[in-house]
């Protein structure tokens, strides 16, 4: 039987264990090199995988599947980054019920990330896609850095379309 | 202004944030020369204080002092610790509403040597306080372990109880 869960339950856990993270990695088939993914996520150990399965069922979107696995155990995620599903069911969840602790200014800012690439904000121009990476990059602040080979090729490539734009201001 | 809190909003803090355990250190001036007091804890990083407040303020006990000082900054705890409190209160409140995670069975470990140590269990013989000592140890179980310095000095103590145990049954 999944646990049942109420939305002032979710509030409070998704103020201690949530995360709103913006994610870009290198994906050569795309237009600039780069593939940004809005991603909610909630960790959790692998004894309490029933709490990510009873997410998944509230919000009936997101997968649960592997985070990390070290020597500490198997940890798990609930994630939801389809931007339709965030657009309709996570940030609505989330205006409606406040976060309380400054976990909220982390939603507010994935909120104007998702609402934007919702509208194709990121698709229009090379100044807007990269004006979303940097709203990204604010929202990572109060999170850790990047793993260090992914953020390397990331951050060649952002170079790369920085350069583009000088040159090609109307791209 | 005080954040207002929800108790189903706490519940799900807690299942994240919260920790329930039974701190053993050495007090020369004690019967057994070691103090043992449950604690209950919750910690955040500076930015967010203002729960800490909020809590003390919902449950009207337990004090907000600083927890760890390190390179990543400054974090503070909510601690109640009266067994006074923790058995009118914190336990009562949780009985109520269920945690959903594991840390319920954590919960449930503290909840019976805050009861016992309600009743003076403890201080009824060496033998029930050996036995209170051993209930902290199993709770301990899914939490860090004790430091180096504090822990070996506690371990001291407790192999000469149980050496005055074997030799003094009745005590």
């Amino acid at each position: 039987m999944t646990t049942q869960l109420n939305a002032q339950w979710i509030v409070g856990f998704v103020d201690g264990e949530g995360s709103f993270g913006l994610d870009v990695h290198v994906k050569n088939d795309m237009r600039w090199k780069l593939q940004m993914q809005p991603e909610f996520t909630v960790v959790q150990n692998e004894v309490d995988i029933q709490i990510l399965y009873a997410l998944k069922d509230y919000f009936k979107c997101g997968s649960v599947a592997i985070n990390r696995q070290d020597h500490y155990g198997t940890r798990y995620h609930y994630r939801v980054k389809s931007i339709k599903d965030l657009q309709k069911t996570i940030v609505p969840f989330f205006e409606k019920h406040r976060l309380k602790t400054k976990k909220r200014i982390e939603f507010q800012r994935f909120r104007r990330i998702v609402l934007l690439m919702h509208d194709e904000y990121h698709n229009k121009s090379l100044q807007n896609f990269l004006e979303i990476v940097e709203k990204g990059v604010e929202l990572r602040e109060r999170s850790r850095p990047a793993k260090g080979q992914k953020r390397t090729k990331v951050e060649e490539q952002l170079q790369i379309l920085k350069a583009t734009l000088v040159d090609n201001p109307n791209l």
